[in-house]
């Protein structure tokens, strides 16, 4: 075991952290809202630990086996959530479960929150809770890949460990150029959506908070009543048109950014397109009652249909209030989630895909029974161990989306509140139904449940398949 | 085509079911119910269209291609179920919508109900719906095979579309003898059962309606209160034993019945008394609080976990009024069902314990990504082709659980309801959560929901396959 590189790459993460966490102290000494000293100490402990991490860990082997790939994504995830708690513990005064939670929750872009009285709390605090999505949202590993190079050759498996989507396109030959371009993306579209709230009259430190939110797929709003607080259908439709974008591949959208159009005929990019006018279509009809006119109706719908589906969790409607078709459609959504390589969590759009496809193929097989039938996306055949890799990913996302349930259930939660809990947390979205519902949130919930549904949250963000090599006896023999 | 062969295999269907309509016939005469003229109408019906249907179709080709074995199954179940209805409709006064599902619910051995008063119907008209459970439950298509003869040669193909379970064992190498076989037990069990019932103090009548919806793992009960109206704990055994034993393959009942006891060795037996066995534990500890006792507990607790394991749907219990655990373990195992070659329905054990063996080499694979890590089952390696078809079905089940419920949801159904009426109905359940807990019914469904519940029985009773590649457009190609 490389423990010299793990050691060193999260002594590095910790550092990165550190200058990120100088952004809310900033904002902090600007609003005089006294949480200057906490993050003052949560910063001196992050550099303190990230520098004698650097310090014990010089000339480190240069290359990371596959199983110390997966031991260090994550370890990393885990150490910065730790330590991106305390400013929760220190100015917050939040129990470190609920520090944790809520750092787990913005660092996966899950937006699940146990803060009771949001407003309440300081806003440097607030700021750095949406500053966690954003640097969960592309993926803080993908980050240090971009800007090191010393992980160019293990940088893939870190990448492919972290990333989302069942395959990362290489957009360029060279990894830590991909991670580049990644992140270029991303950082121009959040400058963009940023720009697009200040005209909308936001304030800075509103819209930098919703951006990171939206960017992220996060859905953590530094407002009680989230972005319908606002009442501004401008916001609405920015917010909208953004996660939308978020939940689709960050590689078309460098693509597009560079003038390559015919990026866009991807078919789980029209797929993602299809099903979401569909839902917003039939959801806006559904809603038509409540919402009188059909531009009211298709505002306040599109908003929430795209928002679950891109798994940001952002509310401008109390859903649990529509009708039963809206809210089926709202729940299903929850196991389908953005596209590959977008900031979406959940299944994916082609994983379904595929595995429709296959399921396809399987009628066709039944038919046929000596006949060959290829799976073919954007032209190219895929090959059957990548939709076993899938299928296999599918049933196990399933399993534990019950198995979660069952354990939350053993706390005395609800069933309703159980299952949706569960989904909401596995699939990285925030908000469920019943008991944690877009007017609700997670507070309430026994502690032991907390940790079980941040356990959720953390392999759900890492695709399940990350996490769960851990726990099988094969990872640990020699 | 083989329309004239097809045509011929329903007309003995008809008479076959004539056949069996006499029974109720007898009761009803017995019991003096004023159903008698109905059965008669009934019967004389029956026979007639199926005596039309032989002349019509004399010297029918011999054999079937596999898409026409597809449409003749699909079918059949069809005709039966409307010409099942008809008691209903003109003995009970149901709507024909309301007879169909009835009638429907019973060959698929769902037991999801939309009489409201039960006791208040003839109690021949009572037996007959509890006599479509037990034709239902081991296949009134396999049923023909044995008995019959003329398809020799493509009978396995129709058993394979009927038959549950992603593959039939071969007791005996001939199709006929194993279908015979098959029913040998099933009738022999169904014997016993009856005996045990009437020496717990049943009489004639409950023990055999009670035996149907048991051994064929549907769950009518001709009592309102369905098994809890003879506070028997006696009876709930006894019927909670012969439920879990419907709920195991029946070639392993045939192979313990002719003393081969090493048969019960099988890997899905075994993998299906663990989940009950650990899932009655801890129902039992958790209803410990309501039942006061822990034997008491023991047995209404494990008479609900085997009834909806096994897809059976009985009740002595308001399992909603139950502790959170236990409700989320019901609706878990909704997505369980018994073993292959059971009469239970749902995904099935077999399934989930193969996907849950692949996935694990998924995680191997994760690992040394150029291993090569075989799945075997009973020994046997498992072919890739078979569990790629597993996959396939469990997407299959899964999407369609959805769609159903987002269908049923657009009619006014509330969330927890429509979903729970999906899993109950495709799962062959009968009682879910909600509106269609184990207290209530199906009557108070709008009309179109319950034709698209009915459409959900029969393609967990066929097993999805067999319904959707009637409707893929390679079907229906020359």
């Amino acid at each position: 075991m490389k423990l010299k590189l793990i050691g060193r790459f999260i002594s590095i993460l910790l550092i990165i952290t550190t200058l990120f966490l100088c952004v809310p102290l900033v904002f902090s000494i600007y609003y005089k809202d006294g949480a200057s000293l906490g993050f003052l100490i949560t910063i001196t402990l992050n550099a303190s630990f990230g520098s004698a991490g650097l310090l014990l860990t010089k000339n480190p082997p240069k290359s990371l086996s596959r199983k110390e790939g997966f031991i260090l994504v994550v370890l990393s995830w885990v150490v910065i959530s730790v330590f991106g708690s305390i400013p929760y513990v220190i100015i917050g005064n939040l129990s470190f479960t609920d520090a944790f939670f809520e750092t787990m929750s913005g660092f996966t872009t899950t937006g699940a929150s146990i803060l009771k009285n949001i407003e309440a709390m300081p806003k440097s605090l607030l700021f750095w809770r949406s500053l966690t999505h954003w640097l969960g949202g592309m993926g803080i590993v993908v980050l240090a890949v971009a800007i090191l190079p010393m992980l160019g050759i293990g940088g893939i498996k870190l990448i492919k460990a972290e990333a989302p989507g069942p395959s990362i396109e290489k957009i360029s030959p060279r990894i830590t150029e991909t991670a580049k371009y990644l992140w270029f993306a991303y950082i121009l579209l959040s400058a963009f959506e940023t720009v697009l709230l200040l005209v909308g009259g936001m304030d800075l430190f509103d819209a930098l908070t919703h951006t990171f939110g939206t960017m992220a797929t996060g859905g953590f709003s530094p407002k009680n009543s989230s972005v319908a607080y606002f009442h501004s259908a401008y916001i609405d439709w920015v917010i909208t048109i953004f996660m939308f974008i978020a939940g689709a591949n960050f590689s078309i959208h460098f693509k597009v950014l560079t003038g390559k159009f015919s990026s866009l005929k991807d078919e789980e990019f029209l797929a993602y397109s299809a099903i979401v006018i569909i839902a917003v279509l039939l959801v806006s009809l559904d809603n038509l009652a409540i919402y009188k006119d059909f531009l009211n109706s298709l505002r306040f719908s599109a908003f929430q249909v795209v928002s679950i589906v891109t798994t940001t969790g952002y509310a401008t409607a109390d859903y649990e209030k529509w009708h039963s078709l809206s809210k089926v459609i709202l729940f299903t959504f929850m196991f389908v989630g953005g596209c590959a390589g977008s900031t979406g969590g959940s299944i994916k759009v082609i994983r379904i895909y595929t595995l429709l496809k296959q399921a396809v193929n399987e009628l066709k097989y039944n038919i046929h029974p000596k006949g060959v039938f290829t799976l073919t996306i954007n032209k190219q055949t895929i090959r059957k161990n990548i939709v076993y890799s899938i299928a296999g990913f599918f049933f196990l996302y399933i399993a534990t989306f019950f198995v979660v349930a069952l354990v939350v259930s053993a706390f005395g939660v609800d069933l309703l509140t159980s299952l949706s809990a569960s989904a909401a947390t596995l699939g990285n979205i925030g908000p469920g139904f019943g008991g944690v519902g877009p007017t609700d949130n997670y507070a309430w919930l026994p502690s032991p449940a907390k940790w079980v549904l941040s356990f959720a949250m953390l392999s759900g963000r890492l695709e399940i398949y990350t996490v769960f090599v851990l726990f099988t006896p094969a990872f640990w023999k020699k």
